[in-house]
C-alpha cells in the first residue's frame, strides 16, 4: 500500500519552493510574476512522474508550464526532474485537479493537458475521471474562451467515454488521432505511461478539443 | 469499369415498382401511404447490396426502412434481396443522397444509418464524404429535431475525420466504440463490407450522434 502523505515527502517538497509552489492560492491571478513573464501558462493534470512536462518545456522555451499532481510519493520524483534539468519554464503544483479554480483565474491558463488520465471504468465511478462534466466545467473556468484541452491515452474505453461526455458538454474536436504512434502527427512527447502501454502494442489515442 | 446507367438495369428496376420506388418526389410527405402505416422511417444512405436494411427489417417489423443507393448496378443486388425476401417493410431509392431534401419532409425521416460510406481519404475530395457538413445538413432537413445519424465504418481515417465534423456541426455523441465486435454491444446487424473487413482483421468503428 502506497502512503499518500509520507511526512519525509511533505519535508522534502518543502526544500525546493522554486520547483513546488507552496502556498498557491496566494499565486492565483499572479503566475506571470511566478514566472518572470507573461508567456502563455499550459498545465498538466496528473502530471505523474513529470517526465511531458519536462520535455515539453524544453521543446517549448516561450511557454510556461504546471505538472499538477496530488500525491507526494509521484510528484517528488517529478520534483527530481526539475532539479535535474533546472529549466525557467516548468514548475509543479501538488494540488487536486477538483480545487483549480483556487489557484487561477479565468483564463490564466492558457491550455490543459490530460495525458493517460486514471481510467475508473466502474460507471459507479464516472464522477472521478477526469473528463467527467464537472472536471470540463471546472477546466472551462480557468481557460480563455474556446480554450483547449489535449488529451491522449491508451484506454479504449476512457477515450470513448471523454469523446462523448465532451461532446455532451458542448464541446468541438480539432483533432482525432485513433492510432498515434502510426499516424502523420509529428512532435509527440511521450509520456511515462505511453511508453509502457505502448512497448506492450497497446493503441495510443489522441485529441484535442475546445470549449464553445 | 462499371457501366452505371445500364439500360437493362434501368428495365429491370422498372419491373418492381413496389420494391424501387419510381418518381419519388411524388412521395414527400406521403411515405405513410407507401408504406400503408404511420410507423417511424429509418433509412440507411449508401445501402449497397441490402443485406443490413434487409436484416433490420426482419429484426424491427414495427419500422419502416428505405435503402438509398446510387449507382444502379448495386441497388439492382439490393433489390434481387427484397424480392427473396417479400417484407412489407422494407424499400428502396435509387437516388443521390445529396437530394434526400427533395423525397422527405422535415422529420419525416426518423434515423439515418450509414453504414461503411466510401472514406474519400484525399482532403480534395473531403466534400464527397456522406458526414461532410453539406450532408450533415441534408439529414438535419429530414430529421426531426434532436434527429440521430449511426455510423460505422472500418475507416479509421473517416471516423475520425467524422467525429470531428459532427461536433463542429454541433452534433453529440451518445454511443461510441472503437472496437465493436469486441464490445458489449448487443444486436449488431452486419453489413456486406463489415462481414468482408473484419474478415480481414480490421476494427471496426460505430456511433450514434445527435442533432441539438
Ligand atoms: C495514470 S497516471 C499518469 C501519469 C502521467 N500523466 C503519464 O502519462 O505517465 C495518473 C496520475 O494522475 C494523478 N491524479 C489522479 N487524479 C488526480 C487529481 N484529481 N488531481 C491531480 N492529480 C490526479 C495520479 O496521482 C497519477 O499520478
Ligand atoms: C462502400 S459501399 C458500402 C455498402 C454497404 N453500406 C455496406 O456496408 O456493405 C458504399 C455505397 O454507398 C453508395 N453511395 C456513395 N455515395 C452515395 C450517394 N451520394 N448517394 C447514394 N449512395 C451513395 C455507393 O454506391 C456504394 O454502394
Amino acid at each position: 500500500m502506497r502512503l499518500r502523505n509520507k511526512p519525509w515527502a511533505e519535508e522534502r517538497l518543502n526544500e525546493f519552493p522554486q520547483y513546488v509552489i507552496r502556498e498557491p492560492e496566494q499565486r492565483k491571478g499572479k503566475w506571470n510574476e511566478v514566472f518572470g513573464n507573461n508567456n502563455p501558462l499550459y498545465i498538466e493534470v496528473g502530471t505523474g512522474k513529470g517526465r511531458f512536462i519536462t520535455e515539453m518545456a524544453k521543446a517549448h522555451p516561450n511557454v510556461n508550464f504546471l505538472g499538477i499532481e496530488l500525491h507526494k510519493s509521484v510528484i517528488i520524483s517529478a520534483m527530481d526532474l526539475l532539479i535535474e534539468v533546472d529549466l525557467p519554464n516548468v514548475k509543479l503544483l501538488n494540488v487536486n485537479a477538483n480545487d483549480l479554480r483556487n489557484f487561477f483565474n479565468k483564463g490564466e491558463v492558457s491550455r490543459v493537458y490530460l495525458n493517460f488520465s486514471d481510467p475508473w471504468p466502474k460507471t459507479r465511478h464516472e464522477k472521478r475521471r477526469l473528463t467527467y462534466k464537472t472536471f470540463l466545467s471546472t477546466y472551462e473556468d480557468i481557460l480563455p474562451d474556446k480554450g483547449e484541452i489535449h488529451f491522449k491515452t491508451d484506454n479504449q474505453g476512457l477515450f470513448e467515454y471523454s469523446l462523448i461526455s465532451m461532446s455532451q458538454y458542448g464541446m468541438q474536436f480539432k483533432f482525432i488521432s485513433l492510432d498515434l504512434h502510426n499516424s502523420e502527427y509529428e512532435g509527440n512527447i511521450m509520456t511515462e505511461y505511453e511508453e509502457k502501454f505502448s512497448q506492450k502494442g497497446n493503441r495510443i489515442y489522441r485529441m484535442e478539443a475546445s470549449f464553445t
